[in-house]
């Protein structure tokens, strides 16, 4: 029932990946709104519904929204993981409420301080995981060690990176070699079971050569909309150029089918959603313009985080990491 | 003496900007280089040569710049304006010796917690001022208040801006207000004597509606190498797109103007530098890729920050605050 083309949007995705996925798929919502856009095939087959009546607005404090209890759709949708009747949730809702039901209902994986938010980017060389995006905006050293080994699991498990390359985010060296949370970091990372390529700069998170790329929330988040902004920027400028003189009218047509395809490979939809890392459960929020495409996107990512097995994954690494720093 | 093209494209540009600018100017570096390179007509007029036989190199530790004394073309450059036989210097060296060289030849004004590096950006709606974009990784409040000041100073004088909005980075509402720095700094903006409009987010780096943005150095330099990342990013896949078929081949020859015109008016060079602000003196430094028409704008906005006493401006403005924060 979340986003701007809810439930819509979401059931149309949902039907779409029902035919592609080996999966059962439940639709949690407004029954009465759901029922009429779902086709009896597709319910009799591996589609679902489960009512909820409620919906948890897009601009309602995530504290509010948790205090609701049960009644709406989100927080159907993650009691449903906890008690084993779903093994991943999606929404295009409100983020902030589903990072906090992430937290709480789900709640973290032993040993994790921190579960992150991860973004993927249609970075030059292939999607690139860049987390924290916005959940954590002062970080400690170690948390930052706990995003990489998270991470660099999700790309591995759901990208199919065999050896996800990692990066610190940091800034040019002429200038220095990062901050006092970075400079803390960068031997914790240097020494955690991943394939630590060093530090990185802004560029890279579209043109580096790594999959992953460790940042705390804020820079995460202010990085993210930057380049959401970049891209708005550019192609507005140029659909605004392309009407300026009949030569660039024409180019403009003649160059469309590109423009849309470069466009397309940029769009946040090619990957679904941000999963939040390091709970007990499989958990993606979309954006809050998803449209069908994206719920299949999210669907297949999903699909691929459970079966192979994301999360115990996840905990079985911070689990031999934190065992080791209790050994020393 | 400094960047890729040094000493030819700096000459030039300084040569251009005499015949522009009603000001003297004075190349400083290997005369043997520099000498043939400048028409009699132009030294005749107001362009010298001052000798300085070594140079800092690109990759050089600023501390060891500083360390080697008056011998290079520029530590000549500062000592000039320290010595008032100049009112500003320019440089398309090495940054990071070039702000040590702004910090301890130069010095801090008096009330100046930390010079900042300030870039600015070609936003939707006209030059932004962001600040700090390197400088400072590690901040305090009370000096990103100092930053707001001094980029509403230089966005009035240099940009001509006559009530600069000045916005605080942050991140988007739907996580939270901001990190620890930004929520301590937000009530310091709100009552400095700066039009405050209050927090801005990643997006607003490029499309937003204030003039000056305010940040850390790690953001700010994370910022700046995306922003250039994202645009080497779009432009070099529009250009891979227009070889893959006669049509786009055709479109992007049509478009090609327009697509030259947007670059342009994102670049660098129209703004010529980096100011180092809260210094006493008008030092800008280049981006190493620095031409003659990057020197032109470095001119330009040097000239105007003399005319105006940007210096002044600043010392003034920071002494009523602390004169203030005192009297409490």
């Amino acid at each position: 029932m979340g986003g701007d083309n809810a439930p819509r949007e979401i059931v149309a995705g949902t039907l779409q990946a029902a035919k592609t996925f080996d999966a059962r798929f439940i639709l949690v919502g407004d029954q009465k709104q759901i029922e009429p856009l779902v086709d009896a095939a597709s319910r009799a087959k591996n589609v679902d519904i489960v009512h909820a009546g409620e919906v948890v607005a897009m601009d309602e404090a995530p504290v509010a929204a948790v205090k609701r209890g049960g009644v709406t759709s989100m927080a159907k949708s993650f009691e449903l993981v906890r008690d084993g009747d779903a093994d991943a949730v999606f929404s295009a809702g409100n983020s902030g409420a589903f990072l906090a039901f992430s937290m709480i209902r789900l709640r973290p994986l032993a040993g994790i301080a921190r579960p992150a938010f991860a973004t993927i980017w249609p970075a030059r060389n292939g999607p690139m995981v860049v987390l924290d995006a916005g959940a954590n905006v002062d970080c400690k050293p170690e948390w930052l060690m706990q995003f990489a080994i998270m991470g660099s699991a999700y790309s591995h498990a759901v990208l199919g990176v065999e050896k996800p390359k990692v990066g610190l985010l940091s800034i040019g060296e002429e200038e220095s070699k990062g901050n006092e949370l970075i400079d803390a970091a960068t031997p914790l990372l240097a020494s955690a079971p991943i394939e630590f390529a060093g530090n990185v700069e802004g560029r890279d998170l579209l043109l580096g050569n790594v999959d992953v790329i460790v940042c705390d929330g804020f820079v995460g988040n202010v990085a993210l909309k930057l380049a959401e902004g970049a891209g708005e920027y550019i192609f507005g400028a140029l659909k605004e150029a392309a009407t300026t003189s009949l030569g660039a009218r024409i180019g403009a047509m003649l160059l469309r089918p590109k423009i849309r395809e470069i466009r397309g490979r940029m769009d946040y939809r090619e990957y679904g959603g941000a999963p939040v890392l390091g709970v007990r459960g499989v958990s993606f929020v979309g954006h809050g313009r998803t449209d069908a495409k994206a719920v299949v996107s999210a669907c297949r990512a999903a699909f691929r985080a459970v079966h192979e097995d994301l999360v115990g994954t996840i905990a079985r690494a911070i689990a031999k990491v934190n065992g080791a720093e209790a050994a020393r």
